[in-house]
């Protein structure tokens, strides 16, 4: 743990105190979004202090050219970045003529914020003294709109405390941002136009090269005493990319005003005329008024929370942490959207780039598969069978023939938009995960449909890259799988990666008996299918020779599989043996020094033992675990979690719940130091994981649930509920005895520790 | 090959006939530079063609920011581009209205290029048809003063053929430039100042960044019938970064018209005021006059010929390409300014950024010591001991300690410049080249006094390296080095380079010996670097079991060092066997496929035992060289020679020959189909090595020199000379006799295949 300002509480997430050097931590933190838009919690008024400003909105984003000192052939041209988006939150507040500036101030007391992740509001509050001796109180709350998405909503509230005060409110758009990470603060929006119409303005701009257009709204109220007074700016501040109103109020001592802005994006990949859309979603906006669009924000809250909370009894920090955890995810994705996919920062920050990473498939689609409708999945796993012809081409530009597919290591349409090479061309075993999900999924869901109809093209374009990147060594005289980067992305460029040659030897078999399958009981989408990709006998025959000859290093001394071919040849320091000082070793060391030690930056032949849990003894398990974890920094947000769920299946509550706080509250404790680069999101659904199949030990074996309920020492109980197969089953763990209870119309029978249990609909089983 | 059109000759690049295709080539080929500027060799007057426009002056460049991805700690925050720099080469020419444009003529005719490179200047020569109908003769001469080196001279004659004609000449300088690799087109040249006076012009610049001012500068005359004619500019157009002057003159049928242009730059590594400077030496240059600076040219490159001339009887393209090596080299680096060094495209292109890399201590200092005073090779061990501190620095960012130093794998200024992790990282093989100069510098120079003096810290620094950079292995119970990259380039971040180890292991038994000999003899250097540098035998004993205890990888099955652990695992089809279709393979393929074949880009077992030859047995190379070089595609411009050289050692002549064709013409023939981007210099000296190292079979044994002389079939002899410890002994090899004459006062001894052989001053003697 690096930080532990937050203060617990079972439902917000809160500061108290105004903390200078937290400001960025807290952007990330306190971070809003509604699936389609987002932001970190930048203030809305002007800002001295060390701040990141970041505004996001779903599918936008800039290709970066790619700039190494030596091109090679195959490399991307570009890098997505995820663009900070116009400004629409800006407020600045003059105070008897003084600039508020929390940085600037004589004195900030009762600093507040909130984060209210029951009815999905940010709320800030606090006293200000400025420099001229005025004391005003400001409340601010603010949320993006669920149901009108491209709408959010800001309340200011400002107090005249110690004296009578002229106050400005000075509302504003602004498309003149540049990005965090831009070189020598280049500017990724060209200016198109800036309009305004009695208390509504309008700012189009365009990315330049992407060429996403999108218009930047606001309408401003101002309201004495809670009461609208129909103000109408009194000046009008306009550039070629910003503008600005002022409403100025007069407040005696003690009363208040209040600013009412209501502002978003409308973009091109939505509307033809973008700015027209504004003018309309702003007047539907405003004619249902913020009280209503708050109580509809807290309704639709519900809604998602009535499915997918957690409750966690006796642990205020852990059901903080986990329902943060949701909450965010719920956030970023709603699966409203099937252009749209999981970003791993979300709406919080710029880092990574892209939007779909194998995250996607290995951490997210169980979370949406339980919590929502099956068809959020399904539109997951069909985002990827729709960018399949890329995943070919992809391929394609690396050599790769006849049909074989390579999906990008991150993506935003299909196209591999990551850059370096260690990365794009050898971290392949994404390419399983895509398989592997399409395996769960049908496994979860019931739903075969997908793979006769999508699934089975996907899977055969992915074992035909299988089939053509192992390679034959004659001194071995089997297959490998050289040059690979594995999970562990701390090792580049490495020779027999078990969990690529696992995973890549597992999706020609599993692809093989889905083609036997598909022949024997769809017949008709067998031959559609095999009519277009052309798949021979003899081409089955040589992916299965090179199946069923893998390679995987082993070590007889240490009875495990190992990593690489190189495992062991390097220096064998336990994580433990470190030195403190020098972690997290990714900001402490230089790459070389952390590509040949040891230390694994998440879970990597352990990642291929959680996915083919029942290939392996326990005692593998526990041999595997206890040989790598003591290398295990878990510098990625994806590795506690994992480890979390093989530590309970261990039966080591202790760890299990050490790993559940770690991947809970990665970000709030900001285990890694880099929260103030935004959240971790798609970890978040691992977090999940760790309570559901972690303690609650649900495995899906046979079309049936199965549960192995424990709980770590800390925790009186917890509950949590799963979408199976369009049934709500409600699942609570306490001491002695798991509790069921059934929404829906059939009985469905589960087995806990192996038990039989019947549950019947609208009934409670005690076990 | 890869071309074929220059035309044999023993002393000029001669090119006839205009084809547009090979523009770029040529644009390499008959570059020339003066060691502190270049250009390719562009037309002067405007061309819409293809063309790569290149002008560069030694030291001057420009960071460019590195743009990856995901930043790893420890990565360098630029690389340095080699800039494209103010044009001041320029004449457009209007003939009777028509701009001339070579891509739009009715037609071209006696197209004719010729680099003279016995007297050091370029001309070019065609008859051309204007669309208008005009016939005009163009014969232009250009130059790059060896003596006054800021100074370059035009004379570019018109004849009107057919008819009368109106000529415009419109002399030019434009800092409005960019590079070729620029992204988005960007500029890196801030524009300062244009001026002019009378018939001169002076564009001042500077580059962003790195605030390098340079001044670009020309004077005119214009000759008629070949008599200054005092002209002035009839207009005059001027911009903030270009300006261009018009001259008229009106021709009758058969007269001609001659626009001499000096030109040149002035530096601020230079001067204070580079435009006073400029000043000056156009004054100079002006005085001097166009003739006599033409003479001086001349009489120069005489100089140059006389001591490094090679001559090769009966085969006039080996003959031609040996002198356009030696021409290159001395064009690109005389020695005079020891803050400069030997940039692996001299002034021809832009690629690979920086100017020093270790070709210059693995490949050109035996050249330049040979060739030129041995002041010369001193100069280039000292910028190395000059850029030590920045070398201790590179390595502590990397996390090594205690003085431990490394080298950067390209600088411009001591800092490493390049940036991909596997090279910077990894290639750390460089370090040991630069330990072998110094050994290689006092084995062939007998100049002891430069390692107490300057080079026994680098090796300190070097050793340091080595002893942290190995890591124990418990399960080899041996040292070992993980994650390098070797020479060859095509296999990245890879355990147990057999090189790497190798020359790992000998910089500490090297740098150990030293340390006990100055100890011994040179007491007060040993004490004032003791004192520097803080040794303890207790170090000196670390290091030790590392070197004695160092891992080399070995197959028995194969009886060779393996290039590195996994290299056994990869699918071992040899070169022969490669559809020449997929060659180069840098081209056709991708970066990933390259990595995990065997295919090795230059030497890199066998550079070890090109540079140990006297570690191994005849027989050990022969089976190295059998293993290696059938999976060699030899697309690095620094592996030919070595090949060369060790085929010679083995008596395969034809081999040898064949590498020596391919090594001396590899960009007259393009072998590697890339000469339009430049040429390769630093390999050039390879060259030279495999005529006087393998064919001349010279060693430095024990302060004598020894010959095996040996004659490729397709000769009749050759001839060089050396500069041995102040003393130039000429070799002239024949058929049966081995000839031997000495400018110097003492008599040397040689030994020719192990017979001692005393040569005396100003004697021949033959064997």
């Amino acid at each position: 743990m690096n930080q532990d300002y937050i203060i617990p509480d079972n439902w917000s997430i809160i500061e108290e105190g105004f903390e200078q050097d937290l400001v960025k931590s807290s952007e990330s933190l306190f971070s809003i979004g509604n699936g389609a838009m987002g932001q970190r919690a930048n203030f809305e008024e002007y800002y001295s202090g060390k701040t990141f400003q970041g505004s996001y909105i779903a599918g936008i984003y800039y290709p970066d050219k790619t700039k190494v000192g030596w091109w090679k052939n195959g490399y991307p041209e570009y890098f997505a970045k995820v663009l900070n988006a116009p400004n629409w939150i800006g407020i600045n507040i003059e105070v008897n003529g003084e600039n508020l500036d929390l940085a600037k101030c004589k004195a900030v007391k009762n600093f507040r914020r909130e984060l209210n992740m029951k009815e999905g509001w940010y709320h800030r509050s606090f006293i200000a003294t400025l420099q001229n001796g005025t004391d005003i109180e400001v409340q601010v709350r603010r949320f993006l709109s669920l149901d009108l998405d491209e709408v959010g909503v800001i309340n200011y509230q400002v107090t005249a405390l110690n004296q009578g005060a002229k106050i400005v409110f000075k509302p504003y758009l602004d498309a003149g941002v540049h990005n965090e990470d831009a070189n020598w603060e280049e500017k990724f929006w060209e200016p198109i136009s800036v309009r305004n119409n009695s208390n509504e303005a309008f700012v189009t701009a365009r990315t330049f090269k992407t060429h996403f257009t999108a218009t930047t709204f606001m309408h401003n109220s101002i309201l004495m005493d809670g009461k609208n007074v129909n103000a109408s700016p009194s000046d009008i501040l306009s550039s070629h990319d910003k503008i600005e109103f002022s409403y100025e109020v007069s407040l005696a001592k003690n009363q208040s005003a209040t600013i009412q802005k209501m502002g978003g994006y409308t973009v091109s990949m939505n509307h033809e005329n973008t700015e027209e859309a504004s003018k309309k979603v702003i007047s539907t906006a405003v004619s249902i008024g913020y009280d209503e669009l708050l109580a509809n924000q807290i309704e639709a809250w519900a809604k998602i929370w009535e499915m997918s909370d957690i409750t966690i009894d006796g642990d205020v920090k852990a059901q903080q942490g986990i329902r943060f955890n949701i909450f965010q995810l719920n956030q970023t994705y709603l699966g409203k959207d099937s252009r749209l996919n999981i970003g791993p920062k979300g709406f919080t920050g710029e880092k990574y780039g892209g939007s779909t990473y194998w995250d996607t498939e290995a951490y997210c689609i169980p979370f949406y598969m339980a919590t929502k409708d099956q068809q959020v999945a399904r539109n997951l796993l069909t985002y990827r069978y729709n960018q399949l012809d890329k995943a070919i081409e992809n391929a394609g530009k690396l050599g790769f023939k006849n049909g074989a597919a390579l999906y990008p290591m991150v993506t935003m349409n299909g196209e591999e938009c990551h850059n370096e090479w260690e990365i794009t061309f050898e971290e392949i075993h994404r390419n399983g995960a895509i398989a592997f999900a399409i395996y769960n999924y049908y496994r979860f869901t019931g739903d075969y449909s997908y793979i006769p109809e999508k699934g089975l093209e996907v899977l055969i374009g992915i074992a035909r890259f299988w089939h053509q990147r192992a390679t034959y060594s004659t001194y071995r005289n089997q297959y490998v799988i050289l040059g690979v980067t594995g999970p562990n992305e701390y090792e580049n460029n490495v020779n027999n990666n078990f969990y690529t040659n696992y995973i890549a030897k597992w999706c020609i078999d599993y692809t093989v008996e889905q083609i036997n399958k598909i022949e024997k009981e769809y017949s008709s989408d067998y031959t559609r299918i095999l009519n277009k990709v052309k798949l021979s006998t003899t081409e089955i025959n040589h992916w299965k020779e090179v199946a069923d000859n893998m390679y995987f290093p082993y070590s007889e001394e240490h009875g495990v599989y190992l990593q690489q071919d190189g495992f062991l040849d390097k220096e064998l320091v336990k994580v433990h043996d470190l030195d403190k000082s020098q972690r997290p070793i990714n900001q402490k060391w230089s790459w070389d020094r952390i590509l040949r030690s040891p230390y694994i930056k998440q879970a990597d032949t352990l990642q291929g033992f959680y996915f083919f849990e029942d290939h392996f003894s326990k005692e593998q398990l526990e041999k595997h675990f206890d040989f790598y974890e003591p290398f295990t920094v878990h510098e990625s947000s994806l590795s506690p979690c994992v480890h979390s769920i093989q530590a309970a299946v261990l039966g080591r509550m202790e760890q299990a719940y050490t790993f559940y706080l770690r991947t809970s509250r990665l970000d709030l404790d900001d285990y890694n130091k880099e929260v103030h680069e935004g959240l971790h999101i798609t970890s978040m659904a691992g977090t999940w994981m760790s309570i559901v199949e972690g303690f609650g030990g649900m495995r899906v074996k046979n079309n049936t649930l199965h549960f192995e309920p424990k709980i770590p020492a800390q925790w009186k109980g917890y509950s949590f509920k799963i979408n199976f197969r369009n049934q709500i089953l409600k699942v609570s763990v306490h001491a002695n005895e798991t509790k069921f209870s059934l929404e829906g119309e059939k009985p469905i029978t589960v087995f806990v520790n192996g038990k039989e249990v019947l549950v019947e609909p609208d009934s409670l089983v005690t076990v």
